[in-house]
């Protein structure tokens, strides 16, 4: 998509106490829901001005532009922001998987009857992924 | 959905400082995101024990049965857990309208090239909904 002035979006955009947002991250033609993240101001920006989805990394500090060690990239097709401005939602076009165990979504833990079910299967092995 | 156990789940589920865990809500059918608010492990019981979905208020700092005033409540279809078992996501049928302003989902407002745009209407008044 187009770049995206990011002023008015900054804006509307309510960063809690450590200056971050939560981000959903959606494949935008099948609906999949694929992982939750963090942005901050500058992530926001990044991704609005790039089309490349670019979270922050609570446990680096840092940016995190999404596949680029991986090769996983999110290219962003919508920017959603919820009715109090505090939850951002991305829809985007997943390369590959979005999970760093290889699977397409990181929800693929279920609570069921019957105990915890796995839902997804590993797709790429971590390994591969990450060319350890 | 049948009652599940949550002892195995809240084992599984990542708590934050505040003993909060985001939770995402997606209509089960559509694919459609609707929200995203906060549980505790009080309001995880509860969820799996009835099959109703109900959150944890920051605002109000006490359990939130969602639709318990306006009506519109969610049937848990689905109960799915993150990679590193700190973020849910529900899998609900939701009655009616998930946002507060009436309109089916919270994320109404899309950052556009030509500026920020609404993307759902309202479709049940706040009036209506809360009875004012």
């Amino acid at each position: 998509m187009s770049a995206i002035d990011s002023a008015a979006v900054l804006a509307k955009i309510k960063f809690n106490a450590d200056g971050l947002v939560p981000a959903i991250a959606q494949q935008h033609d099948t609906g999949e829901v694929l992982m939750m993240a963090w942005m901050n101001a500058e992530s926001v920006a990044e991704t609005l001005a790039t089309g490349r989805v670019c979270y922050f990394s609570r446990s680096r500090g840092g940016l995190w532009r999404k596949g680029e060690t991986s090769g996983q990239q999110q290219r962003l097709k919508d920017f959603l922001i919820d009715c109090d401005g505090d939850t951002i939602l991305l829809k985007v076009d997943q390369d590959g998987v979005a999970c760093h165990t290889g699977r397409r979504t990181c929800f693929y833990t279920a609570a069921r009857p019957e105990g915890l079910t796995e839902v997804a299967k590993v797709q790429v092995s971590p390994d591969e992924l990450y060319k350890k």
